[in-house]
């Protein structure tokens, strides 16, 4: 029977729990057989190749705004690169703007993502006020897909207090949703700008320095104390550093709903990134900012023994002209990088065949995770019958230096410029469309659909 | 295409990384498919229940010689019973009798187990005369499928001495193979009891005070050491309290190869269940024995947190006849209980239904961990295509009070009279056969095969 | 030679290093002299009791304006009662007043002791209001003898911001100061109140349910972050329960110069005292308030093993009148609770007695740490040559069951009433003089001095 | 009135508790009073000077039978050595020899000392052999001023088994006495050197690997877990990595009468020794050996935090030419190296000066505590009325760089060779006699008294 859009046959199927060779029969989107031989029309040979489920990102800022400026890679920009390098799904943040209401923020970034994603994506709302609509709201939003929210600790404009943060993990608890937090002390980074500024310290190093470790795992510590008064679930974004993540790692040991990501830049770059020369170390000014070396290597044990769940990106690219806009303060200086592209090839080679992670644990925490802490499990997250048929080929054996010009992040540098890697995505599949194949995008256009989210799930 | 030898339809597949709806295929006694939908002419209807891997005991004690009697069940009551009870895979050690050979061993068990197992099983080598000849045989038997040995920290004949066990690990690590360790300080035990029968203390309950959780502890530390000593993996058999649990649990931190087991009765029972009258604390005579209540949640707490790996039973029953040979003497008694029957349904209900465990974790612990350690999977230990059909059909809404009237061991109790579970095994299939159903054996006699192991799987 | 003023004779000296049998020689206030034999016209003969030196009470609220009221000791009846009890120093917090400055809170609370305390008295500067006065003021109050700021982190006009606090952290560092802070999170207990209050929960239990312990330890855990980020001293005040131990063990363990502070109240007392009927549990409405009953254990263990290095008292007594300011609003009670006389005698006998703390710990804990981190070493807080003759006459034989009837706190219950305890003061040296005999003040009047501290010691 | 033998003026007096100005009036060897201002004909002025308790070194191997040679110090010339560092009492181990009974022992070793030792000093009673003598004899020597044992997990012909040691811990709880265990594990160690010999490993630095880490903190944690089963007390010598502190640490912290002592050389030298060239590294042979040096800041961290208690020397010098006996076979070299001179200088320059540890907590770890734990104090150990005048005058300005010429060791090295300090004992009394000044021994020959030492007390 002609039954199959796609048959992908010889691969070995890797998932969070299990390896093995298989073939994989897709119809409509979905994988609805796996088996030891299928046969069909339209045949992709996998042999030799792993095939992982597609990559999720659940931390990005496409077409983001930024003091006048956007990040520069839009949903359709940002969404190519991340399909070349094989990831097939986003959680992208909808901000809240000033003076509007959450649905005006979700109507604003479904604009922004329709007609131009070519993955599938959803939105975690950014509460930044909180009041009495966004009260009525809420519930509604979280029941309609959109089941996870982002709350500041910092950010004049955006942060909530510990008071509003409170009341909107009671929501969340109420309403089987999952609140998302950026955890920085917002007092002492007022307090230390405002020395350094004084002293004349503008460059982009200070701006590490103006952050310092215990400003974050500070913050990580208040919100997840908050969290635990109210038994409410909660997941720290972007954990930079051990102090933090053990905050996380004592909450969990207690029996707490306490999750933490961390991004691939936190696993390999560090503070000397800053120190380089000619303004170029204002590429990895980003919040909060890249720490002592020292903590790489404790970030991938926090990932190894499950204090730590995800691994996502902080995807929020500018270009070097914009990065200018802080050539003489530091605080100036947009904030973000690019890494939503090379995220699997860098964890895989730098987690698996260093030895930190086996590949099944690096499945789990680029995209299984993900998926069920998010609600996307198991229409995401696996590859198994009945899920969607977002399947990466992935090539153990291919060598690749990372640079601005292998990549297709609209933006003009890599904060992993030079980065050697083996292994390596050489076939994306969403929902059974082959949309990128050695590092090029083949799909159609404006595919991308938005993803009714489901409640979360803890792991 | 009558390509099937079975279907089992609509059932919910639970592998340790997944769970959803699909067919299973099965041919030759392997899943060869999987698919939202599946004809055939023999089909299972599933529909309701999960479909989990076969569960898996890697320590068992069937037919074991103990002063001049035998363990009640043999390989035909207790494999027998494992099956009816969702377990489809055992491996039960052999251990080499003084003055003979390692390869003596493996012919003795391997004569035990033919032509009556009616499920799969391996062994693994017991050893406890160290000398040229087992230093000869050791990494031919672990090339061959035996890839675990046993050593015996105490027992007069069997014990090794630390210096023994150093150069096991040794053999087992440039081998590739895999030491499990009984793990208790032979010396307090014997000064312990030595004061204790001198003082006429006598009853069941001496036995756990002459054992106390600090010579398990102790006895772990030390293998662990000589194991981190020479970077070998390592296994410690029924771990039975979390102070010896704490000690895995550090050296898996550190980074070394260490793992533990963990047994049913030593999450569910303490050292109360010994003064139970009338020599009834006899049935709960173990090495180690059970201990103060408030481990029960500190064990649960390290299978959570994956500071302990497996669970299996230790299963080593004997009638209360032959438990009497200690009547009036402790040390007299039997060492062993029953448990090979109810561990899945124990387990689960306790694990997963009481909030402590994710179903996931439960087929981990009881499975495919198991199944990855002892140099099995994915042959076993997951329901993937290319495995076995090795797989249990369990009823989430079947309620059973157990007791030794409805369950098929060969002995006349169960340490769990009287403990209420909901879900149950309802149906056992054994590469493809329906060998158990509804508490009834039902497969074809002596149909079970030795199997050849592999490499250990760290996990 | 008539040398002495007095001589204490045939004693046990007890301090924080030593005990030893021998007799003590008093001059001028001061001891002039330790030796096996010392004769003199002045002779108090301590045969068979311990001499411990004077206790030093670190935290008192003596005629502290409360919402209109005042705590009902004032410096003449407090004073009193802590000598009886053993007792003599206090350093008591001069709270700037909303709109006068730190000078004014001086001038305010000399006024309240000078002509009344019968000990001698210091005061911590409590800073309310950070302005650029008490910019200018605080290095000039350090270097004069004021050397211990206090920060609450909660009360409505009297709280610092976080920015706030970690200014004034680097001005103790700058000024050779230490901060002490009332560490608990602001927003959740107002959370909580609004809650409990819209559902007409109102009893003194309430006050302990709005202020649970993770909003200490939260806090605890802010503060002592802010004073690693500037790696300045500080010093929790009357921490109640060992979430918050852990806080300040941790960063010590790390190296920081944190310091902590329990109160007899959280070793004794537990939440359960608020359920005492007829409006009795206000008695016990203290903040922090009283918590779950295993925390004692655990906080005399964090004394043991110098997790926590002073014993307070935090007394602030009304009497049961002024606490029904509150009968129907649990947020109207007059927060505090009368301590200061019997601190030594429960400390020594739950303590010493009982097993928990050798008596030098006892000693350390009452007296040397609070002197040497208060700067008042080695004037205070040991018995030494060339150190005040502050001495306690302690009978470890003397049974005392304590009731308000036998206390001479101005106020008209003791939480500990019908506490037993083995072991009292029976006479009180401050500055070699007899100020209190066998439970009666035997001094002069108005005799207590101001002391003039130096820079603080970390313990 | 002429009271006074000896004045001791105008020093700083610093305890394990205090520090303070005071002269000292001392009469029949004992300390009979401290205060502001003593005049004698006898006066000693200490202005500018620490006047410490005398040093005390419970680790000593004095004329020690060693294969066939002897440790080159007798108690001649290793307590006037001692005397001039500042040490004023050893407590020496008194070996069972082969064959002979334990009171053989206390006979061998007074015969050692009598008519040698220039200063006080008890014996530890090291049982190699436990037979019904031992047994019987055991109870009588700790009550007769014996009341600590020793015994070795390593050493043929020395070592007890686990069931001796625990039966040995039970005897000294049930007589008051203590047992200090050397702890190695004996199966390991063979089992390396069996392995390095056949490689031809010979060098000294073999020995350090023939002992590793592993195997100390393996049988400190079987000591600490033999005395937790028997609730007996129990003194770890010479731990000498962080990983064995830890052992102790822990079982401390759960309540358990556990103590740790370290020595100089493993706080301040590391296995980089071993590789000096031309068999220098021989100098450095010791057991257990040195660590890498990372342990040493984590020791110096677990004397802050009380994790270890005491500091002593094992002290046992060999010339380099007995060093030869092992010059083609480490196992040949005798076992240590000298260090009774120098350690009150090194542990205070590198402790004290260094901000390691307060000079209280240095005159704690290296007198009072070591008196306490041996029942000597408060005849050792302090500086107190009652106390023998064993009186260290040290110099904090004094520098000295050490070097075996300026040592008084008989033995041509020292470990520590080069070493700069500043601070070192200037005069040292014995009882009141000044004993040593300057780098002279100045006292009269034979001095040296046998403590009785009382029952010990746990710190």
């Amino acid at each position: 029977m002609s039954t199959y859009d796609l048959v992908i046959k010889n691969g070995k199927i890797v998932t969070s729990g299990d390896s093995y060779v298989a073939d994989i029969g897709v119809k409509d989107g979905k994988v609805i057989e796996i088996a030891t031989c299928i046969d069909g029309e339209n045949v992709y040979d996998a042999k030799g190749k792993y095939l992982i489920p597609g990559g999720i990102d659940v931390h990005t800022h496409l077409d983001m705004p930024f003091c006048g400026t956007f990040s520069s890679d839009d949903f359709l920009t940002g969404t190519k690169a991340a399909a070349i390098g094989g990831t097939t799904t986003v959680v992208d943040y909808a901000i809240q703007p000033g003076g509007k209401t959450l649905k005006d923020a979700i109507d604003i970034w479904k604009e922004k993502a329709e007609g131009k994603a070519v993955i599938d994506y959803g939105f975690h709302l950014a509460v930044t006020n909180l009041d009495d609509q966004a009260r009525k709201d809420l519930p509604e939003l979280l029941k309609n897909g959109f089941s996870s929210f982002k709350v500041f600790m910092v950010y004049d404009g955006m942060r909530l207090s510990d008071k509003e943060l409170l009341e909107i993990l009671q929501i969340a608890k109420d309403n089987d949703g999952l609140v998302c937090v950026h955890a920085e002390n917002y007092d002492s980074i007022n307090y230390n700008i405002a020395k350094l500024l004084a002293d004349g310290k503008t460059d982009p190093v200070y701006h590490a320095i103006s952050r310092p470790q215990k400003c974050e795992a500070e913050a990580t510590n208040r919100a997840v104390k908050l969290a635990e008064m109210v038994d409410a679930p909660i997941y720290i974004v972007h954990v930079s550093n051990r102090e933090a993540a053990d905050v996380i790692a004592r909450s969990r040991q207690e029996g707490f709903k306490t999750m933490g990501e961390t991004c691939t830049q936190y696993l390999l770059l560090s503070i000397d990134n800053y120190l380089e020369p000619d303004f170029a170390g204002s590429k990895y000014v980003m919040s909060p900012p890249l720490r002592e070396g020292f903590n790489n290597e404790l970030l991938w044990d926090s990932l190894k023994f499950s204090k730590l769940q995800t691994i996502a990106t902080d995807h929020c690219p500018f270009f070097m002209e914009q990065k200018k806009m802080g050539l003489n303060d530091f605080t100036k200086i947009p904030n973000g990088a690019p890494g939503i592209e090379a995220r699997l090839a860098l964890i895989y080679h730098n987690g698996v065949n260093e030895g930190r992670l086996p590949i099944e644990k690096f499945v789990e925490l680029t995209s299984t995770n993900p998926a069920k802490i998010f609600g996307m499990y198991p229409k995401k997250g696996t590859i198994a019958v009945g899920s969607d048929a977002d399947i990466v080929v992935f090539d153990p054996e291919k060598e690749v230096t990372l640079s601005v010009d292998n990549l297709h992040e609209n933006v003009d540098y890599t904060p992993f410029e030079g980065f050697s890697v083996k292994g390596y995505p050489v076939a994306t599949f969403s929902r059974g469309d082959l949309v990128a194949e050695n590092g090029e995008y083949v799909g159609s256009e404006a595919r991308g659909q938005l993803i009714k989210r489901g409640k979360p799930q803890l792991v």
